[in-house]
């Protein structure tokens, strides 16, 4: 399945319209590239519908998120979905502020969504604002662990029957389901988190499958892992003295460097 | 020519002022700091003037446009031309939207540049947007070639003459030109397209080139061939597991170590 | 001293509020991340006040200023004093815009700075901007000598006295003081000025001492040797071919691989 879905990237080269934080946005165009695919980063609303129809994929994230961007937001999710283009949500920081938490449900009351891609906390201020969580008692706390996994994969597997779409939670093990079937991954490196972006950059390339295989779930997966993968191989490189810094030039660089091969042997995974 | 264009540079420091997108600024500030030119990043209507002012030469570039930035863009640019400072335009993307198509002609009836530089798809767009180009039959395809490169340059001598500025066209072969005479450079490297940002760091060292030299033919061309150089000796700095986000460093590092013999031997251009 | 402020950032892990520029804002969330910190970006002013409220400290830059950020700058300051968290101050350019000096003059009146940072041009451009520096003749030029460092102290420490606030100058010799008390520092290394945003990371930097530390003079002169140290250290680590952009990657590495010991060790100041 993994080299597969790669290969449908390469072969690709799909363009992704990213609406993001300046934080970001040179890694997110760079891992893009890295990647095989092309990324335009536009968030101005008189070209958001133009921008995306030329675009295969779209990658919505509300860090440095300001009032000229919503609409941009909404303007380009409604287009994407009229022309049946994926659309990835990225809720950064949506507990921060009231303003992301109303971007975020109108965003999700316009625009019809394929994936939904944030850490635990992201994931469940989501849905009690989508007024759920209620039948489930959501008491697992802000990590996803060996022992809450279970009780996680139902409120997830709950969330993506409710919003129609697959939901990836981020975290030491990632999980992505729709309302069926899960997909538990143990990749990645403790050292993402020290690097900004690292959930940002996963959006653009999640997105960058999404664009390029036919099964939003699989491709999902497939791009977590790859992340996941990538992660692992750039800590290999690690020499004495390097950091955070080193590590996220190890980090793109391995998505530049990886095979279909090298993920699919890399790749830790079970299905459920 | 080239040793003393480079030499220019080093020893006037000018200031860059750059209306540019937020996804490369921080590549082209730390380029112009290679280079010791030094950079200033300002896009607010309120004080384009003023900041303009301060520096030696003016760099616009349309990536992640927006309508407030659009303003600046104008005020900066005619203050530049009141005060004869050199005034590049980077029409990034322009034909992915309308508003970005609007904005270039709006600039060009409004502002006089020195430089026009892009790749063949956007100078098109900017040729059409002028209602140039039924004269010329500009069938060639979206790449300049050994075997459409005598048609490419009749048209970009053509486009120069009519917008009375340097055209600069990026591709594998680059080609720098005013209405009589063409720069055709052979230097640069393929891994350049895998990093995001080379067209806009580019725009940034040519413009500090035309703030330091007097003939801005000659100053474009030098910039080009400058940035064609580095990008070769990044790439020799390439080591197993190493990508574009190694590679974006060497770049500037290449920048930075740059000296006006390593420049002058790593050259390869012809003038027609 | 050093090595106690070191271990309260380690120990507290502060989430800090950064309302700066896109050109380095990359920068300074990865060496938060490297010093242990959290940062946040955010710049809208509908979310200002809550998301400074969730942070520990905040840190304001005027680079790429525009009309919108300067309510979020406003509202999040006035919110931050109200809570008693520590507020920077960082005049980045403030010479080049009547805009910058005005709202550096209207965030003066309306926050209370915990620290103000610049260079010895931003410090005296804020001094004039508030009627102060008649009484003493600033005659020194843009830089900080061993000659003129006397002149600079008394002239620090009465703005100092004036702003209620902690001041630092950098430059080749620091400086950081209140009414009463300076540090002169003499870490750091030149090739830090060749990487653009040295100063935005200072900041972040300094904030997350101050938002960590008791004594806010101890804080900022702790977070000012520590950028000296880290720029020294890695310089250590450049290589044959190295630029402005290894040198950059080996300062936030520097950051993330600090000791309380390599503190203490490195660090080169008096008090006076």
């Amino acid at each position: 399945m993994l080299k597969e879905q790669f290969n449908f990237v390469k072969g690709k080269n799909p363009v992704i319209h990213n609406i993001t934080n300046y934080v970001t946005a040179n890694d997110c165009a760079n891992i893009l590239l890295a990647l095989g695919a092309s990324p335009i980063m536009a968030d101005e609303e008189l070209e958001a519908e133009e921008v995306t129809s030329a675009c295969d994929g779209l990658n919505i994230n509300i860090g440095t998120l300001n009032k000229e961007k919503i609409y941009a937001m909404i303007k380009a999710g409604k287009k994407a979905n009229a022309l049946s283009h994926p659309v990835l949500l990225g809720p950064v920081g949506i507990g921060a502020s009231t303003l992301r938490k109303e971007t975020v449900n109108r965003l999700l009351d316009e625009v019809q969504f394929t994936v939904i891609r944030g850490n635990i906390s992201e994931i469940k201020t989501i849905a009690m604002g989508q007024k759920f969580g209620s039948g489930v008692d959501a008491s697992f706390q802000d990590r996803i662990t060996e022992e809450n996994l279970d009780e996680v994969i139902v409120y997830a597997k709950e969330l993506a029957s409710r919003l129609h779409c697959v939901i990836n939670i981020s975290g030491v093990i990632d999980l992505v389901c729709d309302e069926k079937t899960v997909y538990v991954i143990r990749n990645g490196h403790s050292m993402m988190a020290s690097v900004t972006g690292t959930g940002c950059m996963s959006s653009s390339v999640i997105t960058a499958f999404l664009a390029s295989c036919e099964n939003p779930l699989q491709a999902c997966a497939a791009g977590v892992i790859l992340m996941g993968v990538a992660g692992e191989a750039a800590y290999t490189r690690m020499k004495e003295l390097d950091g955070n810094a080193g590590y996220r030039n190890y980090l793109i660089d391995a998505i530049y460097n990886m095979t279909p091969e090298l993920l699919e042997e890399g790749a830790n995974y079970e299905v459920r």
